[in-house]
């Protein structure tokens, strides 16, 4: 099936949900430019959800999808791990003569997709994407009594079967190039790293539901290729890295242009989940450590203060510089203006790409 | 440039060179077909490799490929480390009722490719490709000289910047999904894990040498996404691993022709070399165990007794099962054949396929 037909979209383009990076007016330039355009939530508060909904929706009139992280939020926390980690995160604030205050525990809040389920229903958000794991039956009912069009993320074989058995409508296949974390929810360990030239036909062989293509793709050619591979659309991330609409500080966007292919890696550093960034003295130093790295959310809480720091102060030691392995490629401008570069390099007939 | 305008073959469609499967039989049933099979004897003894060259010789009038292992052979030993693991190897024997004898570490003899030079002058071989590094001037010249085409092995773009510095006619882009051992020569600490999606459209566009793609095809959407992305050339190794002319045992065929897009991984434990094959017990062991893994060549030798049994008696758990993250695409069946049913299925124009 063609994503135009599933979607209310013109071209199967979708940017990535890149929490910290996307913004209201990415989501709304990719969307007046006939893509898709996707607004990452995960974690956030109902009330920030809604915000930056509303926000959206004041930039533009067409639809926009909504991405959530529906993974347990509920994991219990190892005390002595996190209070290590703050002993070792004490010594880097130091380092960079910045203020520390040890956070108590009781302190972190890190809202469960549940909390925002009322929110996309009460904005009628037609499209909602999701990563970290499935969705319950529940859920999925709720939404698609409401029409509303569903996808889930996969990074093997078997979970876009898992995503097609609960039934969602579309599953993005994301390969071991993409920036960001890693959509997986099986076994971590071995992490699924699998490129997706791999990937990506073995997942549109499995299931019967459109796949999107997702990790490393940056313009023409790689997109076609994502095409001729069986995909029904693309979704690009580090495309819009340093676009003029992203959020990312001045220093990640310079680490990401001056970035090369060997530049990322995989880590939990930043996160306790894994994700692909341009390695930098943070991720190199909590590795280094040996020690035990709390499990998302607890560690995405602990540093969350410090990387808020750096970007706001342009360090890019200590920022969570995620980026896809084509992130090299990435280019400066107009969200919009980039979008229609690359539809206009596109050779593709009218069957693939509407 | 078009590959077949390079090389002496009809199609741009490469056999892999996969040590310890790839027979002289694969190699000419390949080269009948009009692809170009590739010979290895990376480590071998010259008169082995030109025994092996004369076989090839006696099953195929076209020319084939001989493929290097150009590393540095002369790194010295640890013997602390060789010893504790010959210990924990003679635990894995017994746990197999397999007769162990320690080795002297001054048994041991790996040929350097300097060796080999002149069986290859000597065979008028007319297409050398080579991995795990440059090669030196002077052979560089001594191949030149003869009218021999050359082809190295890139991970990253700076390898293939540097392989086309040395003045080689290609270069094989082996993206991270690729079987068997990684060809990277530069830092392996973070080791290059490029998808091949994100790697080959990035050194096309670094270098002005025709690319080779490989890593992860399979079929022929794979393999004219390649030609999408700008490969002048595929190289296939998986492909070939479960058919009648593979020298790997039925235990490998059967593990390989079971396996998954996640049953491989990326390990040093049966050769100090970095190279990825279907998850195992010897594996595990190894990697567990914390012991330092002696570099390539001392583990390739330390194992070496031990993984030709497991081949012979069909024993999973030790063989080492070298295979990329399509190998579960792979076939039963004979080379030439497979072969000849992907260029079948190719829909390729004769622009990119001649």
């Amino acid at each position: 099936m063609k994503l135009s037909h599933l979607l209310p979209i013109t071209y199967p383009i979708i940017q990535a949900p890149m929490l910290g990076v996307t913004t209201p007016a990415m989501v709304a330039a990719v969307a007046n430019t006939g893509g898709l355009g996707s607004l990452p939530i995960g974690g956030l508060s109902p009330e920030k959800a809604s915000e930056l909904i509303r926000a959206t929706k004041s930039k533009t009139d067409k639809p926009f999808s909504v991405n959530l992280f529906t993974h347990e939020t509920t994991v219990p926390a190892d005390p002595d791990a996190i209070e290590r980690m703050l002993d070792l995160l004490e010594t880097i604030y130091k380092d960079y003569a910045i203020p520390f205050s040890r956070p108590a525990l009781t302190n972190f809040r890190f809202y469960s997709y549940r909390d925002q389920i009322d929110v996309l229903l009460h904005e009628q958000i037609p499209i909602v994407s999701f990563t970290f794991g499935l969705l319950e039956p529940d859920l999925v009912y709720q939404f698609k009594r409401r029409g509303t069009t569903l996808i889930g993320t996969a990074t093997s074989v078997q979970e876009a079967v898992l995503l097609e058995g609960i039934g969602v409508d579309a599953v993005v296949a994301q390969g071991t190039e993409a920036g960001g974390h890693r959509g997986s929810f099986l076994a971590d360990d071995p992490l699924p790293q699998i490129g997706l030239l791999s990937l990506l036909p073995q997942v549109v062989d499995a299931i019967s539901r459109p796949v999107i293509a997702a990790g490393g793709l940056f313009d023409a050619r790689t997109v076609e290729a994502a095409f001729v591979l069986g995909a029904a659309g693309v979704q690009l991330g580090s495309f819009f890295l340093a676009t003029d609409e992203s959020a990312a500080s001045e220093a990640y966007k310079t680490a990401v242009l001056t970035s090369t292919d060997t530049s990322t890696s995989l880590t939990r550093a930043f996160s306790g989940r894994w994700a692909r960034g341009i390695r930098n003295r943070f991720m190199d130093q909590i590795e280094q450590s040996g020690l035990a790295i709390p499990y998302y959310t607890y560690q995405n809480s602990l540093t969350a203060e410090l990387r808020a720091h750096a970007q706001q102060h342009n360090i890019p030691d200590l920022i969570s510089l995620w980026a896809g392995q084509s992130a090299a490629k990435s280019q400066r401008g107009k969200s919009g203006d980039l979008l229609k570069v690359l539809l206009d390099q596109l050779t593709f007939g009218d069957e693939a790409m509407s």
